[in-house]
């Protein structure tokens, strides 16, 4: 998409909301020189919150890049607001972590290579060996590392190894069916995307297919959300849900659910590596593509 | 849509699963001159239960209507079925109870004299007077019924004694926000049929739309299901969502879901009142129009 | 929602894309002690056009509102854009038009009173008078204008002498049964919406219902557009789908038809009067609310 | 799904509507030991005609498998009734067809592995060489047979004769680019399934997308449909839609459309394959699962 040679710039504010925000920022831009091709901003007003992703094209802006972080942070911390940068010729560097189930995993290679989602995959890190060739005719780096009760402080130190070695910013949990430590959420804060297969906040927890077989709802969902040490309680990016009938049992419920996990999960990812996400308070604001 | 002469009958049956009952109901009616225009059955494995929903026409029927309901009993019994028999010619008796919001009552109302719903409706019981021009205008006789703590077994006694003189059949809680008592729920088993304005089971009990604005959810939904004991925990009907977004605030999360509890309540009402509902174990089974 | 005392304001502006639109008349704004309260925009790289909406509040803004559109026009002008003004605190006036089927125009209503759409009601035209009693409940005056082929012309002469008397901004044509003429089309340029029983463009013209059922197809919608002088033509607002089987019948197509067609219709009413609408090119461009 | 040593029988019946075929039909099955796991039937009074899809177990069955289709016949003929019958254990053979694009058969490949779709695979035909690798990992036979104008009738022979020697029953398109000619669908007839990136019947021929684009629609689709030689005319299947924006250009419209193709897709193969289609006058009658 943005194939030019001057990459465009995304810029992710958040704060207070004040008078002015919008002016400051949009005019410091035009004032070097910058184009603005995309604003969308949102203001909270229960929180009383401000925020806005910018986009500009960096063709002839008069701040020099390695200057702009620091230039148009100053600009931020006047106003009051955090903010980060994000450069359309950088690519996420994205870790997917897997158990058995190869359905997300696939579908976000295949997103991948097709080059729908534009990111960098350095490694896949699972806790079986079921999914290794998948990894292998994509020619991902598969790096099994099987957990049990006792090794698994152990087996997630030499994953967090991998993810620094490999500068990974973000993990997308396609189906891993462990629970992380809060070692590991910690280090990667608002980084660990998860697809929950309920529409949260039903059906928290293991199972989730056999509580809704149980309850015998009419629709069953999935969820993406951001990984925080609750679990199931993080901030929602993502949901959708297929209608079922009493003919369902567990086994097509899972089958159904299958086919929305890895759309969400998709799409969720889609919107986080867009820079498309901000949090705040447990809730998502997602901008529009 | 049924307007001959002759009534269609629509028999519900649902027992313990044995070979060969299919085969015996569809040959008696056979046997009898009867034409089946319609059937469906499920066969629940993890239960070994049997349902069904068979329709024929009366015309020519060689077993008179005044004894249907032994013959076809004594069918049903051998194979250890219950069942139970509706007349195309007898409408469904519904009262409806409703507290101040109008848009579910409104659009029942319409539904109704459009013909969509081929119901009687005697009465509508409210706890507040604000929807009585509402039932006034579409010459329903309204019950004032106000209610606290103290006036409640009273006053639901009060609407027991109109149900029972109007013969209600089913009562339809079109967004009624009053808990009922045991009693009436017990006399109306299977009978009561409630929008809850959540996808159940997330958010149960109050202000779900609150409780929703609060978790960041990207869709919010209605269900409709049959009142049981237990607050909001009856056998589910029917579930419908919609789509939300960050923008939107508690007040405009009830507009979107006012749209989908009038939708959801109204396809419910239709289900139950084409005899096309089954409950067993906490669940239904719901048959095609 | 706007209730303080001093209104909000809401441009629309529009025109070929240039540097910077967004610093200019955000910094017009703040420089003159507006608050913005909502900024979306959107520019469409294939036409090189450039669409915003932004929001904000009058509470101390230095131009005084009866210069507002002089002034906001000038900056307008210099960047090249068109753009158009809405008080929050001025209400659209909005006519309907129906013929007998009255699902369309009962929503509305119940939208208006309900204070879900604000808008100011005066007139409801009709070619028949069924609905003449439905008007009268909600106190709104009904306008009875039969139309043959020979009366048309005439008829709807009398029809934009009441428009005009009532101020109307707007016509929503609520399932109105009638092609308008190009006279009555193009006084109401882009302020006519119509809802068309199917997902255009598909079954263009009459009977959309029956020529879905002749075709077999699995889903059925509705379609809210612009009308313009081809038919079924104009700009697309909004448009929605419900599936169908092989057991729905041209009635049953219709009745849930039905459902869809008034929500689709509600809500592009409410963006079309909350002015989140813009249209070039024959498409419209519909801002977030 | 049927594990068990006995398979199931799945019978599909049509014909014109007369009394007694439900009777007639389960009392055979009962009187020779037969026990129905499923029974469905629709009656279409427009064009008069009885459907029915008709499952039982064979264990204990009283009648040879060797013998079944002729006495089963029998029974059918004497209704007028025509019947296919097909056995749980023998499994579709199916062949998929493709182009370039690999996102539909990718999708059908990874549910045949995990056996969601039980079917045999006995190979790919490609006009292209695109996908050869993906078909290779899955050691599916990957036959190249490019198209020109000039060797279409060529290919296409070479490409009926794989089809034979592989006793292929289904042919699935699963973006093939080609019109397939008059001989190969008439050898195929009512068994060669396509996916139309749109929402039959609107968007019919090449490039939908651009079309869609290019009308400003608020959703797009797409639809399966039994390939007849009439381009996009054929008894439609399934559809799905999904909401696109303003912001959708011609690119993102394909992706997000790409996404509801293979689902749509996978889901009527499913349905095929399960023998839940029968097809009369253009249209499908479609049993639940």
């Amino acid at each position: 998409m943005d194939e030019k040679s001057s990459p465009i710039i995304t810029a992710l504010i958040q704060g207070k909301d004040t008078k002015g925000i919008i002016a400051t920022i949009t005019s410091w831009i035009f004032d070097n020189s910058g184009n603005i091709v995309y604003l969308d901003q949102h203001t909270d007003p229960v929180e009383d919150m401000f925020f806005m992703r910018i986009r500009w094209d960096m063709d002839g802006f008069q701040v020099p890049r390695e200057e702009l972080d620091e230039e148009f942070g100053r600009v931020c911390w006047r106003l009051g607001m955090a903010h980060r940068l994000f450069f359309s010729d950088k690519r996420m560097r994205v870790a997917i972590m897997v158990s058995k189930q190869g359905h997300c995993l696939l579908d976000l290679l295949y997103r991948w290579r097709s080059q729908q989602l534009e990111i960098d995959l350095p490694c896949i890190i699972s806790n079986h060996d079921e999914l290794k060739d998948m990894a292998g005719y994509y020619n991902i780096p598969f790096h099994h590392l099987p957990v049990t009760r006792e090794t698994k402080p152990e087996q997630e130190k030499k994953a967090m190894d991998i993810l620094r070695k490999e500068k990974v910013d973000t993990i997308v949990l396609a189906r891993y069916m462990q629970i992380l430590t809060p070692k590991l959420v910690n280090a990667y804060r608002n980084s660990i995307i998860n697809i929950h297969h309920s529409f949260l906040p039903a059906f928290i927890g293991a199972d989730p297919y056999l509580q809704a077989f149980k309850r015998g709802v009419k629709i069953i969902g999935a969820t993406s959300h951001y990984v925080t040490e609750e679990l199931d309680q993080g901030p929602i990016i993502y949901q959708d849900v297929v209608p079922v009938t009493h003919r369902d049992n567990v086994e097509t419920l899972k089958r159904k659910g299958e086919d929305i996990e890895k759309m969400v999960l998709a799409r969720s990812v889609a919107m986080h590596v867009e820079n498309r996400v901000l949090i705040h308070n447990g809730k998502t604001v997602i901008f529009g593509g």
